[in-house]
């Protein structure tokens, strides 16, 4: 198995990027084909020549940056002949030659390229962005988180379909159950979109537990969390940044506390710690940019070694799983007419 | 000074409720008038009959609970005869016995009854939920948070309106920063209807900021953030959620941690419990419902009297400094044609 990581990605590349390639590739037993300027990842990987490892670079003379947005970024993500790390590592799993690409870049440049160089799987019109996000019982997925800011009813049914196949297959969850993210959980509660998608949720034969607010998906009731773009990206935001002033404050309040709290704070220190990890998407690496034909998966750009690696870890069960072909059918299924119908049948909710 | 206290609003009424009026009637003496059913509130009130304070009981046989939705609480909210603490409340303030009406029930029940009894205010076409938010300087004006799950661009040009003359008259914030709430900073971003209001409040002779995240929010960069009151509502409980997983798993991993971690905790309270008091919605009260014709609060359910309290504080100096003539007539001025041309001078930033 290949996997293409980007060299480029992180906000402090290519050290991260290259150590987490490395260390992906010693334990899982993976090739590692890393995408990026030879003269500067060339370096960072030259001592690691002997330690026979299945890895290679692939060169790659321009990157996205996080100052590229709008036009500009469209027609770098668009050009044929590829030039930044991200189309030359996506072109290599569109040709075949790896399985899947992981990068730590900017989210809306890995989103235009893979759109525009993969395309969408058949029948999906748009393809979402399905981070896992820490819940008080484990994790739960959310999508869309920023992929698509306006959404149709129909592109969130599909990220419905999309993200329970995901977490059956690649998490592992059976029967996930599938939240709507509302302003309230009685069905009729929402804004447009939301009341649009209830009834189509509701007759999907997807185990939809109806609308949940932000209180139930952090209390963990739900497996996989439907939203769109704008509003998951709001919520995901908003949980970094609150979780953020909360860590930061208790330092502060510890820091410049009597001599007593900061004993006291000495010894929490492991409790802080573990909350810290708790909150800390790092361990799942990167979230699968779900719909776009290819796996791709995008991760932070604070990423560190350990999250590229553990990105590399999910990309390689993800391809293992064949969590492409089961969403490729899965959608297939869901659009032909005849299926509709029996679907219908088995979604009624006892 | 005439304030209505709704003594049937909050989860444990009504002695939370009264119990804050009281203490607010001694506080700033103002008058209080409690609403609600005299045979529950009467025995709680009694006691307080020789504390020589201006109180009084005005009977209301019916209530609107957290239950009331829909049709139900649509027909209740419009009823001709004034039966809910609620309706008997806003009526007193609609005939001017009262200057302004606080609650702590029902959010739902407290928007319908006012919008259907009072009204809104001329050009006014949508009422916001205003509250206060804390901040990592201090706090800011979050508004719609609830009232419109759908919102027009020309509503949220007139929450920024009303909110900014709210922070100025009310928190005495000097002409305060607007920002709208989107998912990246740069014009542009967002999803439609952020697109669209964008130009509308660059143009407005408000001081905009431009496109604020969550981070920027709770970073205390603007002092009002504008939003529909669905993102509004997500981001809301999203932060509360979010606080209240982080100081419980805190809670729970001293308790069952070493005894040297428990000491540490010990060390620790007073800091927890001053980040808790800071992210802790009673300080505030309640929030203005923004563009009905009179002065709504409307406070969580789980007030406590000290949050009554406060919300009648929050009332009283709304009520002083005449921030409803204010919005009547900044309103009326923005929808005026020739104030527009001239409003948009001053709006060109440096």
């Amino acid at each position: 198995m290949r996997i293409v990581v980007d060299a480029m990605g992180s906000d402090r590349c290519p050290e991260p990027d290259v150590a987490g390639g490395l260390l992906a590739a010693r334990e899982y037993g993976v090739e590692i084909i890393f995408v990026g300027d030879e003269k500067i990842v060339g370096p960072v990987l030259a001592p690691h020549a002997s330690d026979h490892l299945s890895v290679k670079l692939v060169h790659a003379p321009e990157v996205i940056s996080m100052e590229d947005r709008g036009l500009a970024l469209a027609l770098k993500a668009k050009r044929l002949q590829p030039k930044t790390s991200m189309a030359v590592g996506i072109d290599l799993i569109k040709r075949g030659e790896a399985e899947a690409f992981v990068t730590a870049g900017n989210t809306g440049g890995g989103v235009a390229t893979a759109y525009f160089r993969l395309g969408t799987l058949p029948g999906v019109e748009r393809a979402a962005l399905a981070p896992v996000f820490p819940t008080q019982k484990g994790t739960c997925v959310i999508l869309d988180i920023g992929a698509n800011p306006d959404c149709k009813p129909e592109n969130l049914l599909q990220f419905a379909v999309m993200g329970s196949i995901y977490a059956e297959q690649v998490r592992q969850v059976k029967q996930p159950r599938v939240g709507l993210l509302s302003n309230g959980e009685e069905a009729g509660k929402g804004n447009q979109l939301v009341r649009e998608v209830y009834p189509l949720l509701a007759a999907s034969g997807l185990n939809f537990i109806g609308n949940v607010e932000s209180k139930e998906v952090i209390g963990g009731e739900a497996d996989v969390v439907v939203t769109d773009g704008f509003t998951g990206n709001i919520m995901l935001k908003t949980s970094e940044a609150v979780a953020g002033l909360i860590l930061e404050t208790m330092r502060q309040k510890i820091k410049s506390a009597s001599v007593f709290a900061k004993l006291g704070g000495l010894l929490v220190k492991p409790a802080l710690q573990s909350l810290r990890q708790m909150l800390d998407p790092s361990e799942e690496g990167a979230a699968p940019l779900l719909g776009v034909n290819g796996l791709v998966f995008i991760g932070h750009g604070r990423s560190d070694a350990q999250a590229i690696k553990n990105a590399v870890r999910v990309a390689h069960h993800a391809v293992e799983v064949n969590v492409l072909n089961s969403i490729r059918d899965e959608i297939a299924r869901s659009l032909s007419p005849a299926a509709r119908p029996e679907r219908s049948l088995t979604s009624v909710q006892p």
